[in-house]
């Protein structure tokens, strides 16, 4: 039996309180630089390029950016720069890299590319001094301390912040700063809250595939609960917005399957029940993550988030049973959560 | 026992040649008059919205578009339109939709916005008079004739030829255009050459999960052949760029798990071969589909593809085995390939 609280990942999950707090605080004039910038040069759209955690964090900027600053945001493809060396004119698009270690040679292959062709670029990394730091305008530096597990927890979430700081800089919304500086505690309370998943984890322990739904602001969850799972617990785990899920996969969904659901308070919560309305039709096993009763109400195991969290800052606060479940569902199956097998820390992809 | 050659998916995936080689004739003038448009706006990037297999063929376009015309293209996010209502602000993009059926309202809502912000506006699909495209000031039909099975194959292709042909307009290359009007033959020949995949599907009678690989131009076929075994075989199928797939979930592979890689010749193939490399050490079963020799000596269950065929083109080729494998997957289990469970023809999600 491995103990629970001497692994790193159990470590990095709870120094995420921290982590957020500080990253809030020693970035607030980067972003706000890097926001001055995005007007001065009228940016009008944003291209992010990022792997693995990270990507998953685009798609957070492609929600937060999206609704708050009217920005659209498209996600790169690196192997146009890296291995077919076709590389699109980003004109006057922002270009940012999103990357924990900042050293993936595609990721940095799409910044330097972009700032040969003088367009803006961005860098959010918990190593400034990187590749990719380098080949950037401004760095977003994460502050996470080193993140030794290989499964990627407080730099995703200090990377969500990191958006969405820029994006409160952008919007000039004092009320989206001052909500944003509580969402150190809201992680700490959704740590609390999430204290019984090692007993919810022994239902799963042979659970073979199911899948993880969520939408809009919490795309991004989905498909970083199913990552934290696929990496630490090797569960065939599919993510999914509820939209695509219905126009195709939904065929999966036999008797006692497992679903997974993001269902947080807000604009989104209606169209998630709808859809769990659906999959419970077909027989699924509901497994739902949120803050709403009647959400709560309709699962065979609910897992409860803390109240009051705004829709558009919940991924930093829903993800967080997500990384404890996958954590614990590697402890039932007795794998070592810091070391999944096949992976190593650092990435590099040509 | 199922009549296969009596099944509706049967018949409409033989209908590809004829129905490429009908797009390609008819729709000539529509992409060249959408290409002189989009040079006469200075257009300098793409965004598309899409659902399902279209969103398929939309990841094509990104590629495609990004490498022989220079236009980054980003994926829209419906839900900031139709459930949030907080569009972003489009610019200078062009934006598509691509739906065989023109009808999703949350697609339709996307393009009723950019047409609303005064976007260039552009449809791809098999009903010129839908809701979808109705709201676009051009519209590329697909002529694919009405398509009656549930899974879609024969619309999928011929999105993917209409891509290809406002490209080749775009770039004015007319050895595109000439090699273009060759797939019809390609897809013809892919189709002779896999008839012995009903012996193949038997072995993967019992199969419950696995992925599929492919990368850059082929990273739309990965998906698609993904999504035709979730809709057709009910199958826990990932869908993976071999670049993401080492940023984590590298970790499901155990012995015998099986690996598909899409890896026809051109650029990618010998990043391609690596990964596949990477995974056979792992103890992966490697199903490949490629013209190479190399790449098909290295697989367990090799699937063969005409050789000849130019990269670019070469997802409109490598999709057919992908859909023929689905199909006899499913009779192998004796499931109707006409109607997979819980599917309808026509999904319209919000």
């Amino acid at each position: 039996m491995i103990d629970l609280k001497t692994t790193r990942l159990y470590q990095e999950i709870h120094q995420q309180p921290e982590v957020l707090t500080r990253l809030l605080h020693e970035e607030r004039d980067t972003a706000s630089a890097l926001a001055v910038e995005i007007r001065r040069r009228g940016i009008d759209h944003v291209f992010i390029a990022a792997r693995g955690t990270s990507d998953n964090a685009a798609r957070y900027a492609q929600y937060l950016f999206g609704a708050v600053n009217g920005l659209p945001v498209g996600l790169a493809t690196p192997s146009l720069f890296s291995i077919y060396q076709r590389p699109p004119r980003f004109g006057n698009a922002l270009v940012m890299g999103i990357s924990q270690s900042g050293k993936s040679p595609d990721i940095v292959s799409v910044l330097a590319e972009a700032k040969r062709q003088g367009a803006l670029t961005a860098t959010i990394s918990n190593f400034p001094d990187s590749d990719l730091g380098r080949a950037a305008d401004f760095v977003i530096e994460l502050h996470a301390g080193e993140e030794k597990s290989v499964a990627a927890t407080k730099t995703y979430t200090s990377e969500l912040a990191a958006i969405a700081l820029l994006s409160s800089k952008l919007s000039g919304d004092s009320a989206m700063t001052v909500a944003l500086e509580r969402v150190p505690d809201f992680v700490a309370q959704a740590l609390t809250a999430s204290s019984d998943l090692d007993c919810v984890a022994e239902r799963y322990r042979y659970m073979t595939a199911c899948v993880v739904i969520g939408r809009g602001f919490n795309y991004c969850t989905a498909f970083e609960m199913a990552l934290k799972m696929k990496e630490l617990t090797y569960t065939s785990v599919e993510p999914y917005s509820s939209a695509d899920f219905l126009h195709g996969p939904l065929a999966l969904v036999a008797e006692g399957f497992p679903v997974f659901a993001i269902a947080p308070s807000g604009m989104m919560l209606a169209d998630m029940q709808s859809f769990m309305d659906t999959a419970r039709q077909r027989g699924a096993e509901l497994i739902v993550i949120s803050d709403d009763r009647d959400a709560l109400a309709a699962a065979r195991v609910p897992l409860s988030l803390p109240a009051g969290v705004p829709e558009w800052a919940s991924p930093m606060v829903a993800i967080v049973p997500g990384q404890l479940f996958a954590m614990h569902l590697a402890l039932a199956r007795d794998f070592d959560p810091d070391r999944p097998r096949a992976l190593h820390k650092v990435t590099e992809t040509l």
